[in-house]
């Protein structure tokens, strides 16, 4: 048996082990031909029907309609950033931003630095982000609304997707993609960076509603272009290999569960083993606030910066590792993301009361 | 011992094999630390320490000076063909581009689509790219040139790199990278998506002489910037961690056989193995010119595309795979890149032989 710890780190994250082990039970030879998945060609029958595949099952495992297409890019959320404003904005008409968070603010930043008008509806911004903004008007010309539904950072998440009627809701899913149930003929396009809930870092989801594609300017970068991606399902160029084999892997790991709404049975599990033991102490203090916490990343502090410190030194002792809050927030963070068992946050829940009892 | 065939695949490609047990060696748990690799945060010490040891590696191979940085950046060739104009224009200055096959002419097409000022100062398409142009004078005042430094298409290779001067030298290196010695020094900037000799899709090497990241302006997209990747020491996003990871292995792989030149050798042989039989024969007829033939990808035809067919199935039967050519050119394709052993090419060209026994 393999050494392994609990990995809370928010990102690139913990894994399934099933996947990891089909990855490595694979890896010399894929499928009986004799070499690596890592070494076919991206034209090769076996490597276009990966990928006919993995895109069809992204859009099964949520309930897309066949108006939607799946494409696996290259770039992580940053390249999305630049690539939504690029596609999608219209002539005369102002993008919309709302800003939960740093994720959010950066969407906002590169959206100004390509020239693209743009307006924020409504920030958090004003208390460090502990709540998801939800007084705003969409406004009835908005070229798109774009929103982050989770942020990892703050650990805050939409409880309930804005509706935004012909307006395309744009929804960067980077930290929550595929955590819960919700109705994907809402949006007009979600992303997600793959490395949280959905696989390797290196590949990005796009599921894209196809008349958006038509949007899409001649004289922007091939790379960032939707529909030149869509047009040739994702293989322009070489994709991400490795990362679309990873993910089909993600997505069919989802279905041995039971599929979405099994994985979010668990996930909530999970969420409220940690929110109990956080609202039953003055000795841990969550960060968000009640009505916009999030499911996958759990924020909080101590009483002081060197408990916390203690804190993150004794939970690695205890291979409860990844557990360190990002600098904007400070104290603790712990990603739970689909693949984090039960057990691992069971195990942190126990190290989290004994640590109190030691020290509060 | 895994089943393991010859993969002359144009890329992705056959990868060494010590590299592949090494990876799988270290899937569940990466050096004793409990997770895997692409389970890491990209902020760990770990891997922070396996980005800057790569970084060095990579210049250190080839000789390169303290006045390069090497980046580790996504989005193939593809995403290069518009980091170069994007990023390395100069206002009243126009780039030059040689085109010397397909992948220049898209090289050549992003820089017009772009509205970049740009001039073809030569180009083989008069002949299907079978040479290399080498009648050209590079203009004293152009923003940079661009080559492509191996055709993987056509089977054509620079032989000797010009010598530009002032003139920044830009090359696409994606299907030749460090497979032989070269003067690194000479140029302003190189790039490859690592997939055909370096490690795995969706990671693409860059070096880049320091002072041209001055020219970065600040309006592109941020996933295209060197000077921003260049600053956070290709940590501005989440990088493709498992391909900096493979990247690194094949590195030290190189290292292993001897370095470049140990490498360079073995490449000698494995082409000078091929070329002799299709120089020896009427039956086979080799694409490229004599004065542009590639030791990467070896390019001929047979008298009819019916024994091309024949060809391909019968070594395929042999677990000799991944042979047939580009539609560009028809015919045979054979990809020789570092990792292909010389008894892959050994056995191909007995089969070859042989073949041309049976069927000439």
């Amino acid at each position: 048996m393999a050494h392994r710890v609990f990995n809370f780190s928010a990102g690139p994250a913990t894994l399934p082990l099933p996947v990891l082990e089909t990855i490595q039970n694979e890896m010399l030879d894929y499928h009986g031909e004799g070499m690596s998945l890592i070494e076919m060609s991206h034209r090769s029958k076996t490597f276009d029907a990966l990928v006919v595949e993995t895109e069809a099952l992204v859009r099964e495992l949520m309930g897309f309609s066949d108006d939607y297409q799946t494409l696996f890019l290259q770039g992580g959320a940053t390249a999305q950033f630049a690539a939504v404003p690029l596609n999608l904005s219209r002539d005369g008409k102002t993008a919309e931003y709302i800003n939960s968070g740093s994720w959010a603010t950066k969407a906002i930043k590169e959206a100004e630095k390509l020239g693209k008008p743009y307006r924020v509806i409504a920030s958090s911004e004003d208390d460090n982000h502990t709540y998801i903004p939800t007084d705003f008007v969409v406004g009835k010309d908005a070229a798109y609304l774009h929103i982050t539904s989770n942020n990892t950072i703050f650990g805050t998440q939409w409880q309930e997707y804005p509706d935004t009627g012909d307006i395309p809701l744009v929804a960067d899913m980077s930290s929550d993609f595929y955590c819960r149930r919700f109705d994907p003929n809402k949006f007009g396009l979600i992303y997600a960076g793959a490395q949280k809930n959905a696989g390797p870092s290196g590949v990005t989801i796009v599921v894209i509603r196809k008349d958006l594609l038509e949007r899409s300017p001649k004289d922007i970068p091939t790379i960032l272009n939707y529909k030149i991606f869509a047009e040739k399902n994702s293989l322009y160029n070489t994709p991400n290999t490795f990362g679309v084999y990873v993910v089909n892997l993600v997505m069919k790991w989802i279905k041995d569960q039971g599929g979405i709404d099994a994985v979010e049975k668990v996930n909530r599990q999970k969420a409220q083993l940690l929110y109990e033991v956080l609202d039953s102490s003055d000795f841990y203090r969550p960060h968000a606030r009640k009505d916009s916490r999030s499911i996958m990343n759990v924020t909080w502090r101590l009483p002081s910066e060197e408990l916390e410190k203690k804190f993150v030194a004794e939970a690695t002792e205890n291979e409860l590792v990844g557990l360190k809050g990002h600098r904007s927030v400070g104290g603790i963070r712990a990603s739970i993301y689909n693949a984090m068992p039960l057990e691992g946050v069971q195990r942190l829940v126990e190290f989290m009361k004994d640590f109190e009892k030691r020290n509060g």
